[in-house]
């Protein structure tokens, strides 16, 4: 068993991870930068060693100092929060390399799933949906159209040497396979002097749909539900809730099965995510992040367990505390990332904090390292805080964020919060129709003038 | 279905009633004396309206200002919380004949319980376990006996005429019987005039547990199991949890049967708790509350209810949203009261509250209506907030206890924190061994010099 962790992160994550540790009875190290000596994670830790400069990279990001202040301390594992060092296997690999643990998957995993074209036929072999395509080149057009039929429209042609959108073009039907199929090679052999295309199907208004994940190392593995995370801006998650709103107990049993097993045959270690599109029923892969997720909390809250707590379980060799069958929903939860962000350009806004007061009361939860003159460092993230909501069903979670956002009081800095109040007045968010492109366009039409 | 609701009360209860009528769509209405002209409650409710000077008795209890609110702002119902009018059977009467509704149960129903004989009476009949004694007056020593070898020993003999601890006397047996049945009577004759006594079973070590009770005053009732409130000081509780830690699932599914079928059988309306004495696996009904208690959350974690809505559903006439097969237990939850107060001797300390911030994360509620600036009157209870915590289990809930009051900053007051803090060291409280007179006793040992 570990007596004492480092926790190489900041914020709300490295505070969770302290909580959790603490509570365990289990001695925790905050490390950070110098920017970061009143930050909450440095006085709630047990212990605290400094790491460098306000520069990420110099501290945060500063493997050998990560190493040194383990070292130090006599902490025995490291939990990486999320970013960071969370998903660098070559890390993890230096960790074990010290005699450490690293509380997550192993570096193999890691690397794996960091990469997406390993990631995509990893899981595809494993069973998990992927987007349907061709299997490498597509050269004639006949063999496209033969495509087309199959995958179903609209399909999406792409330049296999391509990125940044040349070289792709949608078909939306078979009879705009030849100028899509043409235009794509002409354009690709242009830009990048090959004209070799590959056919994917295009999904045009999908949800961003992640199952939770959570395997013991040895070959065990459970699934924890979905998130629906379509409400991104600039891929930049705002809003999560689970469960999906779209999504059926039938479908959430088969695709959270398929997820299950796919971890559990490759002896996958702690939480991870497995991240889908999700479009007319069906899901897509997109990603696999291989650590704990921003909005792990709402997960939490409606399957009533401690993901951090597991997480410290299983690097302790520990078996899980809970089994599939264990695994039961409990009413909706939400949550809202609070950034110190000015609307509508969330520009980020650092700055000194003059008042905090965090809401109360039943079905509310507030992760946040704020305090009263905490002043907000202009070298990281602008995530300040997590309000998380549980409520019975999704109307009284929706109810219920609007009463906790009300009561919910930061001054001295511009924030998101004002956002959240908008987007529980408007109708789709209120009967949960909406896909990734949803945000996006409501902020167009509504904060950009 | 109600517009707008008042609330008659004060501090954390007003706030808790006001975020469920929020959650609800329902608009509040605050009212307070001029000695909390800035307390949370009225910063947060829609409206408020002064209702006298800070004596309780010419505003919090005074019915005609509340009575008057309710018409000068549109208020159809009014929520009592706990304390001041919510088990003034007269009040309820006079709320109804203002064509107003009276969240809670009706005047009858409070009627009988609020008199401790006719309670006893009543719950007697309804089948619910009382202290087994004699019927009234025992005249002879052979009678005495005969009733001793009954209940079994042992047991108290108690003056008729009595009160305030004369003419009682324990008999710890047979042997004991003669020396304490003619000391009691010859006490009760020179202090009452009257030698009448009367015999009852002795508990010695006993718990405090209650059960939570919810009717639709239709004759349809459901329990929400126990709370342990065996921690007292001079009666007042100041540690509560859920499940209690030596009641079994059978006892509880058999006394809160007992309870449920006791109230439905009355047609009793709304949130209930019967309290019991409990020593060697039996219940010994004490009294029953009708009203809300200060402790609900912790019923409210495990069981995933709100009692609030619940009790606001059930007097707009709806049905109660659970049946007893929908409420299972999750865990395990712990409530301490935070009592502005000067430990060791528990002095009331009103002030000004110079810095504020509540504990958050996983499995934390903090019910406060404090804020930083805020400055506690000195004419109300002492109470300023309830901290309550949920885990997997009676461990977990323990060190997230511990953790969370770690988190709490109060500056400004004594508060009864580092009682709770003292407590957690305890092996008798980390195992749940304790009864009623423990804290007593732990008091007098470990505070008292």
């Amino acid at each position: 068993m570990f007596d004492k962790i480092l926790v190489a992160n900041r914020g709300e994550i490295a505070l969770r991870v302290i909580r959790a540790a603490r509570e365990m009875g289990i001695g925790s190290v905050a490390v950070h930068s110098t920017a970061d000596s009143d930050a909450m994670h440095v006085r709630m830790a047990d212990e605290s060693v400094c790491i460098g400069p306000p520069s990420s990279s110099e501290s945060y990001l500063s493997i050998p100092s990560i190493i040194a202040a383990c070292e130090v301390t006599g902490a025995q594992a490291i939990h990486p929060g999320y970013g960071f060092l969370s998903e660098n296997a070559n890390f993890v690999q230096i960790v074990e390399d010290h005699d450490l643990t690293f509380i997550g998957p192993t570096a193999e995993h890691i690397r794996v799933m960091g990469d997406k074209i390993t990631a995509k036929d990893t899981m595809k072999n494993l069973g998990v949906p992927c987007v349907p395509g061709s299997d490498g080149g597509v050269p004639t057009l006949a063999e496209a159209k033969k495509l087309g039929q199959e995958i179903g429209y609209p399909v999406i042609v792409k330049a296999t040497a391509g990125g940044g959108g040349r070289g792709m073009k949608v078909a939306k039907n078979e009879g705009e396979m030849e100028h899509a199929f043409m235009t794509a090679r002409s354009e690709s052999k242009a830009a990048f002097g090959n004209d070799e295309v590959y056919i994917e199907k295009y999904l045009t208004t999908p949800r961003h749909i992640e199952i939770q994940v959570f395997g013991d190392g040895k070959g065990k593995a459970v699934h924890l539900g979905e998130r629906d995370c379509s409400l991104q801006r600039r891929h930049q998650k705002v809003f999560e809730e689970a469960p999906g709103p779209a999504i059926s107990a039938e479908e959430r049993a088969e695709i959270g099965k398929t997820c299950a097993d796919a971890v559990a045959r490759i002896n996958y270690t702690g939480a991870g995510t497995i991240e889908f599109l999700y479009e007319n029923g069906e899901f897509y892969f997109i990603e696999m992040n291989t650590r704990l997720q921003v909005e792990h909390p709402v997960t939490e809250a409606i399957f009533g367990v401690d993901l951090v707590r597991e997480q410290i379980r299983v690097a302790e060799g520990l078996p899980m505390s809970f089994t599939q069958d264990d695994l039961r929903i409990n009413g909706h939860a939400i949550e809202v990332r609070i950034n110190a962000e000015k609307l509508p350009e969330f520009a980020p806004r650092p700055g000194k904090i003059t008042h905090f007061h965090a809401p109360g009361g039943l079905g509310v939860r507030m992760d946040s390292a704020l305090y009263d003159g905490y002043s907000i460092p202009p070298y990281y993230d602008s995530l300040i805080g997590k309000l998380i909501v549980h409520g019975r069903d999704r109307e009284s979670a929706l109810t219920r964020l609007n009463r906790a956002l009300g009561e919910l009081i930061i001054d001295g800095v511009d924030t998101t919060v004002p956002l959240f109040h908008a987007l529980l007045q408007e109708p789709d968010i209120r009967r949960g129709e909406y896909n990734i492109h949803w945000l996006e366009k409501w902020l167009e039409d509504n904060l950009q003038d």
